[in-house]
């Protein structure tokens, strides 16, 4: 059964001319241990909220994951999508991507993702059990790693949260083949990695990755385990191959037709090219087979339930008709009370607001819970005893919380929320991308948002970070003016169910712009006008906390007799998504367009053009008091006043 | 002694209101025995080559550096210096900013970081200890850590390569005070930190890191050590105040003027607000001038040293007379050859040509090495017991990668050089921006630069990267189309002694668009004209391989009797600062202007405009062979033609 999986992968790759034939016919006794012995699935109820995940961290190996889904049933995972591997259109990518079929859990091919990805969904399920109980939430993670995901740093952000956290039901098997890209590891790399993740709480264990017993008897030990387990499958890459396997050579290129004869000849194979012998399929068929039974017992005790419809909705994604009210009556609220107040305050308020009405949100901080006001009334911590809890102190690791993030979300039934600086989005950076490419909704609290944080300086400052965030497909980032609009850009992001979004929030204090109630969401136009004045020769842009620079220049040239209006900018990418008239009418015909943003000049020349003029940023920050900076980088209401009255002369 | 590191930490950051109080009054003891018995360094030479480094990782204590610079002698750390904490202008910035002043070796802050450059320096040292013998090279560095260096995954990547490499001289004291901000570290770390880098081939050892004694031991041993060493020092974080030490109160804020009141009673302390006894002054000035002799007596080995020119010349980091001459000779032959290549393998030819006349370049990959071509005839790799090579095996460690590099780079006397994909610039984006805000020379070379990669999709297609690395002051990033290009990109980054640069290259063959030799550097004006057309009414703009695309579209255009000028725009930085005529002449005034890149389009309007066309990328790519997803995604000549004309309609 485990040669099937070699010899689809070998010849999918031989065909494409491209892809990673080693790992598959490595990692190919593994593989068939899990899906025909120990995991928990059902290819005809593929998204079963209560089935075994499996994560293929080594995304490389992609035709590992899907021979194995062919092989196991899962219907959309034809031969034909076998035989298109690596083209386009094609459910087999290059490196499995989420969504393109069913059984692959999450995107990976950046190393060191998916075993990140995996704590989440651990966490997610220990979190799901304790609040629907086990009989509807109890499943094993499973992962399958490289070489190169041990490497990455991200996965000693990920496994020790997951030690310290005791996520027992997290299960890795380390494909521990000797062999990177550049050759032997030991090249690059002396660790002990029993020891290493002994030294974060785990459970390690070294077996033969060829030897289906030691496997299978290996996991059935991990999965009776109070801590996570590593289990060391030492393997042979590009086992079968008789010239190449063991060498780097197989790892990243097709074996060519003589090397994958000789193979045929050596693992004693008769099939032909893409064709798998009927009792093979059989036998492979069978074994997917198994889950149908236990998911059915499944629906029963759901049916059984009085938590069915919750438990339904949680895993549907959908909000509950509750939110739209709350958000509605909180602006009502700030509408009288026109607080001047920071924005990570704000959200704060925000989320005391969202965290009563929706219990699937589960936040938390990369150690910076004070500052970035993530935690509320609502949202008890989690420990490692007690998953009662909805908010994750998930330490100084700002990259495992973001992955951990994708794989709460991918997993299903919670909302995850991080806290973080704006500056650390760039610690990050490879999984809020990930979690775009994906589709996700995971929300980043991104405080700190500007030189506004002041003395910290240019190491903490961000001013090239909303514009780098801002280039990310498929990614809503958000920059808030006031406390309403802090409120809306929450509701926008929840609402949106399939992608992330961030807030770009200030540490130091904003007046209230929206001074009147809007029942109407302003901020999901994207832009749109905060002072208005027939034919202005000014119109001022501005976004955040330059908003308020831009409302006090505007007076400052109207005593002037110097008309200007002024939009407010949350989000550039809902703004383009309006249709073309709206843009028009908030763009304007203004002689005169400003932008002010205490960040760099990228991407604002949408709305004032390459001739437009730009307040803000053009090099780092600095450290001192906040009011000083600004006035040191003439981000001022007087800078911009002048900046329109000279273009205007 | 160690009381005035404390005491003028305490009163910085309550003169300023804001700072970290609790790392410098914790870590008093370990910084007073590393400063005045374990270093060796020489306050009226702070740079001398051959000084022990000392890295603060934890940049939050940054006063805890002042304070030991101000009392070690350092001529530039005034005690208005010391007053003016965290204020505009004043070298004492909230965190550690190279350059402000010396004695502070690297930029900290973003948490990591330091133990990551730490082991960059220490390469350096054992290379250049190598090439011209320990009599010129032969110091430790040592660092300063905290428990948020630990957490993050850069310092996993950081420790595994030191402890490959058996970098005996680095010695790192962890200051485990078991505090962070969110609270006591149990809340969010369980990792037995000495078996994990136990498991990294490291020393560890505890201590009592507020006895003087065991400090100085513990480090006298590791030096005599062959293998990198943790020093773990049990401190108590703000020790000596008495209601706030131990606590996470003591971490971020001042501690107010009671509580120091009170801390000056229990340590004490009777001098006033930022002064100290005159006895204690003395004893920190005799302790400063030890290092003085054994400078001397190196100075008498340099001057004997038939080596002492090109020592010299390499930690000046100046370039030999030779390059220009070498890289000229290559672009005859280039414009000769008019070669089809990728630009990844012309960088290698480039790399060639330059590893044979600056033996100060140090490559390196992050295990991509046959993909990035950085490896030349003249590398040889480093191993843990043979440093005479000049290439780096990094591992799967794309940051702990980027970070030593900058060590490198700050320690002097090597240019480093690295190999990765343009998408996993992500993965170092922190250390690629700390090298900018720096000013340091490092380069890194980063192929596979757009969907042109093919088949790997999207996790491994960079769309939105060279936005987000043009969005980073003061680095240089260089896109070229052809071989020439590439050559002068290469001299240019070399040249640039005092900003980082990156090189994104092709995975895929691109025609020759120089074609005849051109002594002057063209790429150094960021963007120039490559095909000139009079009163042409469309102009094209083009970075890498898509200046091909523009030529092909000129060309039918041409054959449409419509005239079209190409642009290609090697680098946005350097076009910027031209000057205004010729910038305009280069923009030019034709009625259309369009701009090709597989990438995004943010940034582009500088030279299109907010009216003109974009031919590229506005979503995530796909899986596929390159050439069909550039018909995918319509970026080919027929499309840009056909654009022109429809805008020309």
């Amino acid at each position: 059964m485990a040669n099937a999986i070699r010899f689809l992968s070998m010849d999918a790759v031989e065909k494409a001319n491209s892809g990673h034939p080693g790992l598959p016919m490595g990692a190919a006794d593994i593989a068939t241990v899990l899906f025909t012995r120990s995991m928990k699935f059902d290819p005809k109820n593929p998204l079963w909220p209560d089935r075994d995940r499996f994560v293929l961290s080594a995304g490389h190996g992609s035709m590992l994951l899907y021979s194995v889904l062919h092989l196991a049933g899962y219907e959309d995972m034809t031969i034909d999508e076998i035989k298109n591997f690596r083209q386009m259109g094609a459910k087999t990518a290059g490196h499995p991507e989420y969504g393109h079929a069913t059984g692959i859990e999450t995107t990976t091919g950046p190393l060191g993702q998916g075993i990140a990805n995996a704590v989440g969904m651990a966490i997610a399920e220990k979190k799901l059990s304790q609040e629907f109980g086990s009989d509807l939430q109890n499943h094993f993670t499973f992962v399958l790693a490289g070489d190169g995901c041990l490497m990455e740093g991200i996965s000693q952000e990920a496994i020790s949260l997951a030690g310290h956290l005791k996520l027992n039901k997290l299960i890795v098997i380390w494909d521990d083949n000797n062999i990177s890209i550049d050759g032997p590891i030991s090249i690059a790399d002396s660790t002990d990695q029993h020891m290493r993740f002994r030294a974060s709480g785990w459970n390690t264990v070294a077996i033969d990755g060829h030897d289906p017993d030691a496997i299978f008897e290996a996991i059935e030990n991990a999965k009776k385990s109070d801590k996570p387990t590593l289990i060391a499958a030492k393997t042979v890459i590009g086992f079968g191959a008789p010239n190449k396997a063991g060498t780097h050579k197989v790892h990243g290129s097709p074996l060519g037709a003589e090397e994958i004869a000789a193979t045929r000849v050596a693992l004693g194979w008769d099939a032909e090219a893409f064709s798998v012998p009927e009792d093979v399929t059989a036998a492979w068929r069978e074994a997917g087979a198994r889950g149908a039974a236990v998911r059915a017992d499944w629906e029963t005790r759901l049916a059984a339930s009085d938590k069915k419809a919750e438990f339904e909705r949680r895993f549907a994604g959908t909000l509950p008709g509750t939110l739209a009210g709350a958000i509605a009556d909180y602006k009502k609220k700030l509408a009288e009370a026109k607080p001047t107040v920071a924005t990570r305050k704000a959200s704060e308020d925000a989320l005391e607001v969202i965290n009563g009405v929706l219990p699937e949100t589960i936040g938390g901080s990369a150690d910076l819970t004070g500052s970035n006001n993530t935690k509320t009334s609502q949202t008890k911590s989690i420990t490692p005893t007690d998953f009662s809890g909805r908010y994750l102190h998930y330490g100084i690791r700002e990259h495992g919380m973001a992955a951990a993030m994708n794989g709460i979300a991918l997993h299903g039934g919670l909302i995850p929320y991080s806290g973080g600086f704006l500056i650390f989005s760039d610690y990050c950076r490879p999984s809020i991308r990930l979690a775009a490419l994906m589709g996700i909704r995971v929300i980043h609290v991104l405080t700190h948002d500007s030189i506004g944080l002041g003395e910290d300086g240019p190491t903490h400052q961000p001013v090239e970070h909303m514009a780098a965030l801002r280039a990310i497909p498929n990614l809503l980032m958000f920059r808030p003016a006031d406390a309403t609009e802090t409120a809306e850009c929450w509701q926008i992001a929840l609402e949106n169910q399939h992608r992330p979004s961030g807030l770009a929030l200030t540490r130091q204090n904003l007046m209230a712009i929206r001074t009147s109630y809007s029942e109407r969401n302003l901020c999901a136009l994207g832009a749109y006008e905060v002072a208005s004045a027939d034919n202005a020769p000014v119109t001022i842009f501005a976004s955040g906390s330059e908003v308020e620079i831009a409302i006090k220049a505007k007076d400052l040239l109207a005593a002037k007799n110097i008309a200007a209006r002024v939009v407010s900018v949350p989000c550039f990418e809902l703004f383009a998504e309006q249709d073309e008239a709206y843009r028009k009418s908030v763009i304007g015909n203004s002689p005169v367009k400003i932008a002010v943003e205490a960040a760099i000049r990228q991407g604002w020349d949408t709305f004032i053009g390459s001739d437009g003029t730009f307040v803000g940023m053009s090099s780092f920050g600095a450290s001192g008091p906040y009011k000083e900076l600004y006035s040191h980088f003439g981000i001022t209401p007087d800078h911009v006043a002048e900046a329109a009255i000279a273009k205007l002369a």
